[in-house]
């Protein structure tokens, strides 16, 4: 299939159909329910209408989109797991043992799983997509992660993966990550773009002491004043701070929107790269619909910045793209409620009496 | 099948299976995630567990029990939409084109429609089990709105139609509504039993302007006055100001609990329910799940009583059981977790480093 770079898809995403909208949004006032009364399903109904450019769009065909990747900022002590268990997640991904695996199953969603630069060398499997960007990142905290050349190939692979998906069918996509280390390069991006303190934005990421955590946000903030990345260019942000998952994730929300596809955001990993993505192409943020509002600090300052209000609220902070597709789940309610209910005329209901 | 009294069920409700919540807990610890990563799902996995007395119980039958009723006390002008909707949309549902019917089919719920005691006589259909309870209340702001009679039948009722339910392999129930002016009903319940004043708990309903709002709040004081509902005995409260289709809640869910299953709750009716069945078994509290938080101002009071946090916040209003149905998705997700996920040592994966 055709790649596009990434500024060919940037210049694909479009504004949404706003006459699929007003259909949409007429419609809803016309079903057998007071006005309303369905309340987010119908805002989010109408927003699928106008990133589909259809009056009743009902997406089936839902994808994740897992990226893992390693972080050479480990190295100085942020995280509460060996970098080990990058890979060894990813094997448990292929096994159908992790959380998103289960989710998927239950949901009907497919897992893709995208090997974007782990450290360890994994057998070979037909199911895993194996990016060949560079194995983990360089440590951040004493130079740029990774290389101009390595921060384009993470976009532009995100980018493919997404195309091809949708291609082949895909209509309901989200990014899902593995990442020893990336809330740290989260919480860099964050800091960057939404210009909170590094300490604002800094969690206990999978489960570090509040004193690692202060260490942490030290870290970070070195890491911003030796790298200097411009807050206004994600492309620069991604390179010295990001990681491979993070740049396969932003490529797969841009490749998404420029298909004409929501964009399902799972928590603060994803909404890192909703901010890279964003500041690459503000005009993505109205194909977001944020799922999972996470409890990592961080994620508050991202969906503030975005104006995005989550869907779920139900203290995850796993990622991998299980708070996305536990959001699918309510995103295909919203469009089926639009699509199937019957309107007043059609079930012979009276309406609203005159006040 | 043999038919349960009130007195009965309500002794048939157990407490909590504890080993078995342990059990979950300490499988939960040794999944492939970070120690509570799953948040809200890790919680509502061990509640399942001590609700089903099963270390990791898989609930797949779904079934939502839509009870429509009618309320006497629409004289009094408390509603957006005239009496004769009630009817309308019971035949709506049974046609499938209401919300509860899409949500319903796309989560595999079975929609099961009861005529608890609406105005307009309904076309005879196989679908809908007719109860022989009242042909809607009388006005409760001129007297009681039912029977002692009624009351209890209302609720054995209830009992008897989802204890049928679950004999025939039901393992997921929720209770929903239909019935115009039943908010109105639901908020003085709510008054009652949390003691909160009734313009606190008394919201726009279907969509009654703000000046019908201190009407309607004045008409449920009056009632309350008039009637000396007695708040520590949820059967006169049911009686002087509840809703047949609300005594059938009631009681679906006493029946429930008392067949270990959990009780999904819905939005304000479904709280309203829930507060009476509470008062007459405040054991059955355990059993709660709290799916989804209403937008009527009363349901917040009621979640406070229960001291329970709803699953979902969507902004919805609109009862039916359509909160309950997509709170199933989630209470489904959190029982797979638990019982599929892959364990640290089943994976292969490390575990958290020492710190």
């Amino acid at each position: 299939m055709a790649r596009l770079t990434l500024e060919e898809t940037i210049a694909n995403v479009q504004p949404l159909d706003t006459a699929a909208m007003d259909s949409a949004r007429a419609r809803q006032d016309t079903l057998t329910k007071p006005t309303g009364a369905l309340g987010r399903l119908e805002d989010i109904s109408v927003q699928l209408a106008g990133i589909y450019g259809q009056p009743t769009p009902l997406p089936k065909n839902k994808v994740v989109i897992v990226a893992a990747g390693d972080h050479g900022v480990v190295a100085e002590g942020v995280t509460a797991y060996p970098q080990e268990v990058t890979g060894q997640m990813v094997v448990n991904f292929i096994h159908g043992g992790a959380a998103i695996n289960v989710l998927s199953r239950y949901t009907g969603a497919r897992v893709i799983v995208v090997n974007a630069g782990i450290v360890v060398d994994l057998p070979d499997h037909h199911e895993i997509i194996s990016l060949t960007i560079g194995k983990g990142t360089k440590n951040m905290a004493i130079g740029p992660a990774m290389t101009e050349e390595q921060a384009r190939k993470s976009l532009e692979e995100g980018i493919s993966i997404a195309t091809d998906e949708i291609e082949s069918g895909a209509d309901l996509i989200a990014a899902g990550e593995m990442g020893i280390g990336n809330t740290t390069a989260a919480s860099a991006i964050t800091s960057i773009i939404t210009k909170h303190s590094p300490l604002e934005v800094t969690g206990l990421g999978t489960g570090i002491t509040e004193e690692q955590r202060t260490h942490k946000a030290k870290v970070i903030e070195r890491t911003i004043a030796l790298n200097k990345p411009d807050p206004n260019n994600g492309f620069d942000v991604l390179r010295k701070v990001g990681g491979f998952e993070i740049g396969v994730m932003a490529g797969v929300m841009l490749g998404t929107a420029a298909s004409r596809r929501p964009v399902l955001l799972d928590g603060f990993i994803s909404g890192a790269a909703a901010l890279i993505a964003c500041t690459l192409c503000p005009r993505i943020k109205d194909y977001f619909i944020a799922c999972h509002f996470s409890v990592e600090p961080g994620h508050a300052a991202v969906l503030d910045y975005l104006g995005l209000k989550p869907i779920l609220d139900l203290s995850m902070r796993l990622g991998e793209g299980t708070g996305a597709v536990l959001g699918m789940l309510i995103v295909e309610s919203a469009a089926r409620c639009l699509a199937e209910m019957a309107t007043f005329a059609e079930a012979a209901v009276s309406g609203k009496a005159e006040a």
